[in-house]
């Protein structure tokens, strides 16, 4: 372990397992190798399988012949959009309070009448071995009626714009949930959804602002970057019931998701989740699963496929584009007095962009009187978009808190003032309606303005500062665990949300610290669709709240059949038999005492086993909020910007494991420099991404960044146990226009485009003269 | 599903679900070849290993080099018992109520000082491949001290025998659990243990007697016969933590044995169940995780071993032959006035045969007055033998039910009526001590009095008919069950004791009966030891009896919360609402009512999911009886015995799922024939087995049977929910003994010794002077 001091402010409860920093239970077998992840299976008689992608990025398909491709020795199976159950893609049929369906998600999985983006799935092919897959897709013949491709957001909103699902009209889509309505005649459309939001009165609102600041702003789509490509394997029984390994964040949604794909219960899909090399949100959508599963149905063998990278950019999701324009008054105080934006986030080729998410948290960090915002989800013919760590945020602050800056600037008033004199607290409505309860947004915005980073000098030429903030609302949702008692005193725990981020220590942590045992007598464990109760999965930053609320409640249920057992052994009433810090005694005869492990070795001799269960949707996330200091270096000549120090500070109601909490706001920094200075989609003319690879697609490496301080502010979360709030996304949110600040106090650009690349700089210090000089 | 109709007597419950015949969960993925065995595992850089095992019945190991086989490229380890700890091997340190010990079992898995047994484990290699490994056998350099060996038990209790085990003493056995003590002078001995039981006073009971009959009888060890041979695979982390996927009937006793000669904490080993090909007994013993453990330990990487059918002959464990003497007198009524027998029993190399099952057994069906049994469990240089269904009990009958033939047949009585004036009534003490509670003895002889096939005709010369009776008392042992409640109103069931005989379709049934749903909607599997409670395993009969009470008690743990939480939905008092047959309703008001499947589909909505457990060592398994009538024609000019017809009566407390039942009854009578007419281990002077194969071990099929009859007479079991009684062994114990004196009934001659091959029958119609004749 490194000589870490931890830096926790506001701790407000005694614990002796939360807090402490134990050896996570999967970290042996991840370093060395041992942890299976998705493409380690294999199964006697496995096939292999490869999937064929459109060249085009819009084209009709006329025709598909795989005679060819099955005549090539060992190829067991082709299909194509056909063998899957026909799905409606009506958008009356959009599920309620979502803007994907079935018939849309179906149609991203495999392509029925058209292909809508470069890399689209048409078809896949199951061979003995993974070459003779690849050589058999060159034998599969498409006729294709190529299209126009549309490719980004203003141009798809065009009114002679190619129209990618011609189901999609105005008036369909208007009605969708939180649409506008829409009284003119109907006609093709590639806004897939339009809606708003509203408190106050917004024009009101800007006749009492002294000072109002409107610009526009541009984000570029990214990608997860995770390390593991997609893989799933899947075996079909001739029962009807299906097997899936496979990497995912969801494995009870990568269940259900599977079961309607390929119209079968529920219950006949069971879902193994293999460990996971990153996810991020894009393991939240299974682009595999269905086609292996209709692969091994027609071939009666079990049927694994395994992305490279090149797929996994051109057929996975990156994030939303977005187009904002977002305008912001205040009075002379710095007081906002109305908030207005309008959001266009590019979904890609199906319905679904993270423009809800972006709605729900720009203006989150603060109280806003009045305010307005209108979104509108955008097709594009590029990869339908995937959940991103907090999806659609980022844009929203990168937006807002660059207005933010420039009005502070204008006032003449320090940016974090700004932002303490109207921070959102409890009871503070948002402008999308709902009010917060306990909140620690003035806490952690106090927190940085008495951090050091905030008030150190900087050091340099081009050099420059930056703050930002952000919002998550995190999630909750139903979740199960299960604890069984070893003879030896340690206890197995078992839940169901796959672990990204340390899941099974902080499952363990709960347990013991209930149980009064250490994290270390704990052995924790994921478990599969059918060996564990319903869980909602790894998404939302929901898995320490709401997992280890079931942890939780499962050790309660041993501590009260420990006390049962103990009352048994020494023939006392219960109610004379507690249970305190791992030690099982009686209220009255100190001479009765055991502790759990004593216990534990007598269980099947008194009367059987001990496990504890516990099933809850807890509900009781905890909002959190997120600030980030970044000092940057502006290098005049090439327009190059290197992070100098950078400091996150959030409140994480309360860090189970601090180590892992400090790597989860470490990691989202890292995300979101990447994001701000170089990371993009970067497509031609015809819609082909020309970066494919990690080698043209830049993320940030350990000799891009300096260390990413992090300060945990813990204000406790109400609706947890210990205090919990989700941490896993916000961290994500502020880093993009904290950079942004910090150019523009270096060099006095504002920058409104990402990434904020050298060529960009280049253009914006042209711009405003200032290149070859500083601001 | 055949037409069949169910032959069951004595049925005394309404059920709905118990006593049907659903398909078993499990069945098509078995006759598809999809369900995963252990042989079907493969590991990313897996190794594969291969045992050198001894040629010699009895050899000191004065040394051991692996160097050579080490060169050999593709050879990553060799290992030997130097390798394991050190476990004692003292008499002294057998566990209490056991004869074996853990050094005794560390040397069974790998030959320490000695090779006690042609085929012995003596060394292991871990290498890229199979071949490899086994190529690299050849290059380990063995010094072997040849000892002379000795090869039945009658040879090994004379005063000149070989010892095996220089650490047993006169002395350290008589005075182990259930000796004799003995005051001679200490010396080696292959007597492992020697205990005796009596009842009443045995002299007194002789006296009384009017007629006596004691004859010699032996058998010779057969094999369980188990199709799938034995197979472990381990990865051994770096964290300490092993992995064994292992087909076993114990998963949990896997894991303490492994824990044990691993010198691992329980909890630091997780063993993996996979389907079982077979067992019978026989994969209760683990002879392969251990060794591949070890090998993993050493590389560092996965390490698997499969066993070929010579190795599973050679190397695991068949049952005990035996050596019985029994003397049983009657008055002229018939009533048996004293019962006495000696039983000595084969262990093979290292202590345990089961001649404590033979004890316990062999006068249980019937009521005793004055009783006596000497055992004793005797070493010889052969494998060590291990469970086999009623393991001891198929000898003992075999001896007691000739004498009570002949018995009747000098008392001029049937044979039926014999045991049934003499059979074991609720509060019959038994020679061995245990009072009988509810019991189906008698009502198990009356069926078979009155069943059709007892007074049909025979049709031709050379034919007989036999009946013999047989008796296993069953167990029970803690277990547990998990039950997950799935959105389509199906139930995800988990339990702890391998599938072997239709565990997951009792599972599923016992769930759905109490739930009040089908069984097609219940979902059973098998966890691993980490992701279920603590259970004994498949072994004693036990598991309907105490996996079905686990799972009953699951369902009534969800029945609870499905009530609780349809009067949180319906917000009236818990006390209102009823479930009754799958249906949740209000007491007072009939419009609130809610399906299974209606409630399951608002779980997560109204509170979250809902999960049942149950844990509990629940007792109360019950004793049960069989007994079998049997025609043969025997062949006089070969000695061949063709069994003409043969019918199964059997106590099975509650047929859960009859056709399951009904093909245990099936396959212990056929088991049982071809123990009565063919099978033994052949062993040479040398002490190999020379016929070790299943082309020289014959073993029954189809074409040698008739259709097997069962009667499954329920006399219900006051101690499981829905009366079950274990059904898995006791079926073997009465085929040898029914075969036996249906040969003495077609032919006069009587059979005191296993198998009855056609040699031993013309020998014995040549001393008979019965040959080529018939009586």
């Amino acid at each position: 372990m490194l000589d870490y001091k931890p830096n926790i402010v506001l701790s407000n409860q005694e614990f002796k397992v939360v807090g402490t920093r134990p050896i996570r239970h999967d970290g042996y077998d991840k370093v060395t190798g041992r942890a299976r992840y998705a493409a380690d299976i294999s199964l006697p008689g496995m096939l292999h399988a490869k999937v064929l992608r459109s060249p085009h990025a819009h084209a009709r398909i006329k025709s598909i012949d795989c005679s060819k491709a099955l005549e090539l020795p060992g190829v067991m199976a082709v299909m194509t959009a056909d063998d899957l159950p026909d799905l409606s893609a009506r958008a009356a049929d959009q599920e309620e309070g979502s803007i994907a369906n079935l018939g849309f998600r179906t149609r991203n999985v495999m392509a029925r009448e058209k292909a809508l983006y470069r890399g689209h799935a048409i078809a896949a092919v199951a061979a003995t071995s993974a070459h003779l897959a690849e050589e058999a897709l060159a034998l599969i013949d498409v006729e294709y009626e190529v299209l126009e491709p549309v490719l980004t957001s203003l141009d798809s909103m065009k009114d002679d714009a190619p129209i990618l699902h011609e189901m999609l009209t105005t008036r369909a889509t208007s009605g969708g949930p939180g649409g506008l309505g829409d009284s003119a005649p109907e006609k093709g459309t590639n806004v897939a959804a339009h809606f708003e939001f509203r408190v106050g009165d917004i024009e009101q609102g800007f006749q009492e602002a002294d000072l109002v600041v409107e610009r526009d702003f541009h984000t570029k789509r990214v990608h997860q970057g995770y390390i593991e490509p997609h893989s799933a394997t899947a075996m079909w029984g001739t029962d009807g019931y299906v097997t899936i390994w496979t990497s995912t964040q969801q494995l009870f949604g990568a269940r259900e998701d599977a079961s309607k794909l390929l119209g079968l219960p529920t219950s006949k899909v069971k879902v193994i989740p293999m460990e996971i090399g990153g996810g991020f949100g894009g393991k939240g959508t299974n682009y595999l699963p269905a086609v292996v599963a209709t692969l091994s149905r027609k071939t009666g063998r079990p049927v694994k496929a395994a992305m490279s990278r090149i797929e996994v950019f051109l057929g996975s999701g990156p994030t939303s584009s977005s187009d904002i324009t977002v305008k912001i008054g205040v009075n002379k105080e710095g007081r906002i007095t109305a908030a207005e934006a309008h959001l266009i986030y590019e979904a890609g080729a199906f319905p679904g962009s993270s423009v809800g998410g972006g709605a729900r948290c720009m203006f989150s960090p603060y109280d806003i009187p009045n305010g307005y915002i209108e979104a509108f989800d955008v097709l594009t013919n590029t990869q339908k978009v995937a959940a991103y760590r907090a999806p659609g945020a980022p844009m929203g602050a990168f937006a807002v808190e660059q207005i933010l800056d420039e009005l502070a600037e204008q006032l003449d008033m320090d940016p974090m003032d700004l932002r303490l004199l109207n921070a959102a607290k409890e009871g503070t409505r948002q402008v999308t309606g709902p009010v917060f309860g306990k909140i620690g947004c003035v806490e952690t915005f106090e927190a940085a303005k008495q951090h050091p980073h905030y008030s150190a000098p900087l050091t340099g030429p081009n050099q420059g500062r930056g703050v930002a903030a952000g919002f998550w609302g995190n999630g909750s949702g139903p979740a199960s665990a299960l604890a069984t008692v070893n003879a030896d005193g340690t206890v197995n725990l078992v839940a169901g949300a796959p672990d990204i981020g340390g899941t099974r220590v902080v499952m363990a942590m709960h347990l013991a610290e209930t149980l009064g045992i250490s994290a270390e007598d704990v052995r924790p464990s994921i478990g599969d669709t059918e060996s564990i109760g319903f869980s909602t999965g790894a998404g939302g930053s929901s898995v320490a709240q709401k997992v280890g609320t079931v942890c939780h409640l499962a050790a309660l249920d041993i501590k009260q059949q420990m006390v049962e057992r103990a009352a048994k052994i020494w023939d006392v009433p219960v109610e004379e038999v507690e249970y305190e810090d791992g030690v099982i005694q009686s209220t009255t005869d100190s001479e009765l005492h055991l502790t759990f492990k004593d216990l534990a070795s007598r269980l099947n001799a008194t009367g059987g086993p001990i496990s504890g269960r516990a099933n809850l949707n807890p509900g009781g996330a905890g909002a959190c909020f997120a600030i980030n200091i970044a000092d940057v270096e502006v290098d005049p000549e090439t327009g190059k910007v290197d992070v100098l120090r950078f400091t996150c500070i959030q409140d994480v109601g309360k860090a189970i494991h601090p180590s892992y909490v400090e790597g989860q706001v470490q990691g989202g920094a890292v995300q979101g420099i990447g994001w701000a200075l170089n990371e993009e989609y970067y497509y031609n003319g015809e819609g082909n991404m020309v970066n494919s690879s990690f080698l043209d697609y830049r993320m940030p490496i350990s000799l891009d960044l300096p260390m990413i301080d992090t300060v945990l502010v813990e204000v406790a979360n109400p609706g947890h146990p210990y205090g919990v709030r989700g941490v896993g996304e916000v961290s994500l949110v502020p880093p993009m226009a904290a950079v942004a600040n910090a150019i523009h106090n270096a060099v006095g650009v504002r920058m409104n485009s990402l990434p904020m690349s050298p060529g960009r700089v280049m253009e914006a210090l042209w711009a405003n003269g200032s290149a070859n000089g500083g601001s």
